[in-house]
């Protein structure tokens, strides 16, 4: 069902449907992402044998709280779900979160069928489950963790917001994201699906003001068709990049046993993905990296990349991935390349690719071919790859300047890497103002790049 | 030259010759690095213009160096290399580190002509030189940093040798390896090869007790056909894996400038790699996970992989990329699935890939399926995958024992992965015993596993 998902995101007052002080159940690890992730509304622990749980009043049924509740996040056993939905439904509650598992995704199909009563008893009354067999779901710029795990809420806030179809997925993107400093808005685990399938959520998404990328990790969705309806329908108003597993002939077994869907073909799936504007990824940090650098990028007006370097090796990695990936790497015209001849001294590789590393240590000079080759009308992108060396423990500092002036009117995508604790404030820097975006691989950088370069072709002309 | 080079790696005396206080200078550098990197033997600074250098007493000239000299490191600029190349052949040197650049890789043919006439003088007295233009090099057991980067001392010990022909990609697989404590025993840059090529060192590499798996980065070799041989004579013996770059058609123009030599064309190289037993690796991240496994696995019997995961979606990742990589991931036998169907609630994914979760609160349920996956027969290698959640916190801890009991006799290869600060004492003790091998994600855990299948094939039956 679409809905208005913003009693799910943005509650005001929140119930805990199980909520335990027994750190061996879930109700426990929920009361705690939702205390100690940040939220500022209420919560309401829902608990009939305990007075207080974590220090808040406990209620012994939703029908006692006075006042209306937002978001009822549930963790009760699968035999106690229908009573509870039906207790919200009464209640007036205006979203979900389902954790609880035991629904299709088990063999045994009375799973399937609680979960289409719960399903249809939640859509008769306008109400929007995400879920069941869920961890849960986080908004970083609510302060919102309604999941079970309490970690989500070290996340850095940012634009990319993920769809997924896994938990396990969900954490391990989160912890990635954690080391690399991506800064994320929603984290949603849609689990069965049971009355919210991504193509329901998939419009809110693109409307919402916090999120600048839609990424989705999927393995097999039983709606398809609703899904290309619904991305073709949103074609071009926001980047979506999605990841999609069980590719295998083992996968469609895999999958029914996760969340209670076929993985289906995944030819058929990559064919409908590139023909509604959706990004392809092959791994989990592609997915990564793609989203990263859609969400905060400014966008290349063509394919045409300057690589520029501090050493070679790096350049060379680089440039096969811009060729693999049909981003074009060519020489400068004559009057950039005279620029970029006058501030490097003869042994240089000059041309595209440039090698910086003979004026290390001239940071002028280094700041200078990286302005150059911003102003020059033939560059839409630049790839920016330097690698720590004692004679160039200046450079990231140097380049300050440049990249603050040229943030937001073309693209920089960078591999700066040093050994731990070397550049990552001026790393953090330049991220946080929006001037470059870092990748821990020039490979890593490359392919980002031709994400953005997909996505501005497809925005502008309409095919990947 | 094919050479002793211990005298290189394991000198007990080094001259520095442009030995230099002047942080400009690589001369101060490379002193620097010699001085902080631990290494036990002498150190003499030669500087015609200094009384001391960084507190050690300067020599005016190598001769004026009482006994031997085993190593020197040259960083004088190109036009004073040919008469210290001379002062080394007088000294009795027994190895050089060219670190100045400005020979073939320029395009002024006297840069090749000057590289080819100290080539030729250092190889009439028997001295090997790496380089020119290089970093130099570092051996992490002998505590020698002979490169002008201080900060490569930072690496973890360990059985990865690095052959490389760029500095930059040397320096970012080092900070990659800091970061993720690969362990390396070499890293040296070979630089344009003025008389020790990589066909020339290797079969050293092969003997080296201190290296368990060969990397090589490489853009083009002058001399192929020597490549191939050398490879193919030493085929079985040491697992050595490669990554080629320049594979564009603008790969030559860059390579010839970088280190002198033209690109090739890379299915050339690919093909030669495989019939010769290099396994070819796709990216940088591959090469420091290919080596890293191949260092200090366990190699498996054949290619059959149970998948045991924490999460099912994870689980789905490492299956497509096995399935991809020609990997097996079969149903068990009965008595295995059966000892597993008795550890696992009725709900869970049973049968490989095995999803662990509804374990999660018996450590001892999920310690005894990694042991009965350990135990079959039809198991060759194990994929472990675990996403922190507050419920299976005390997952890593409670199977070490079983880790621990069977190390070495079956590849455990995993992705445990937590936010920053938890499980890392667990991990490092798992690697540190040999017990497991672990990766940020699952897709890179799998593919390494693949290197680990391929590499074993390979010695076992001659082909890749």
């Amino acid at each position: 069902m679409k809905a208005d998902f913003s009693p799910i995101f943005s509650p005001q007052t929140v119930a805990v449907i199980g909520a335990s002080e027994d750190k061996r159940k879930l109700g426990f690890h929920v009361m705690k992402s939702l205390l100690e992730g940040g939220f500022g509304g209420t919560v309401f622990p829902v608990n009939p044998s305990r007075k207080e749980v974590m220090g808040l009043r406990a209620y012994p049924s939703l029908e006692g709280i006075e006042g209306n509740v937002d978001l009822a996040i549930v963790v009760v056993p699968a035999t106690s779900v229908k009573e509870q939905i039906i207790a919200c439904r009464r209640k007036g509650v205006r979203g979900i979160v389902l954790i609880t598992a035991g629904f299709s995704e088990i063999d045994d199909p009375s799973g399937a069928a609680l979960q289409e009563e719960i399903g249809r008893l939640a859509t008769e009354a306008g109400i929007p489950i995400i879920g069941p067999n869920t961890f849960g779901l986080v908004n970083l710029h609510h302060g919102l963790n309604a999941s079970f795990t309490p970690e989500f809420s070290l996340l850095k806030k940012g634009g990319v917001t993920l769809l997924s179809q896994s938990g396990g997925m969900s954490h391990l993107l989160a912890f990635l994201a954690m080391r690399e400093e991506v800064g994320f808005s929603k984290i949603v685990g849609l689990g069965n699906r049971c009355n919210v399938d991504f193509h329901d959520i998939l419009a809110w998404f693109v409307d919402d003001r916090e999120t600048s990328c839609i990424a989705l990790y999927l393995e097999g969705v039983d709606s398809a068709r609703a899904l290309w309806g619904e991305a073709l329908s949103l074609r071009g108003k926001k980047p979506i990049v999605a990841y999609k597993c069980g590719r295998s002939d083992l996968g469609d077994r895999a999958s029914k046993s996760h969340t209670g869907s076929l993985a289906g073909d995944a030819n058929l799936y990559k064919g409908a993905m590139i023909q509604t504007g959706i990004l392809w990824v092959e791994d989990s940090l592609e997915l990564l990296d793609a989203s990263k650098a859609l969400a905060s990028s400014a966008l290349p007006k063509g394919e045409r990349v300057a690589i520029l370097s501090g050493q070679a090796g790096p350049a060379m990695a680089a440039m096969d991935v811009c060729w693999a990936c049909g981003l074009k790497v060519e020489p400068f015209k004559g009057s950039t390349q005279e620029a970029i001849d006058e501030l490097l001294p003869p042994l240089a590789l000059r041309t595209n690719p440039v090698d910086m590393g003979p004026a290390w240590y001239d940071s002028k000079a280094i700041a200078r071919i990286v302005e150059t080759a911003l102003l020059a009308e033939e560059v839409d992108l630049v790839l920016l790859l330097i690698m720590f060396a004692s004679a160039n423990s200046q450079a990231p500092r140097g380049l300050m300047e440049v990249l603050f002036n040229w943030k937001g009117k073309k693209p920089v995508l960078g591999c700066i890497m040093a050994p731990p604790g070397i550049w990552e404030d001026e790393v953090r820097e330049l991220e946080a103002e929006g001037a470059m975006i870092n990748f821990p691989t020039p490979e890593r950088a490359a392919k980002a790049a031709s994400f953005l370069c997909r996505w501005a072709r497809f925005r502008d002309y309409g095919h990947l």
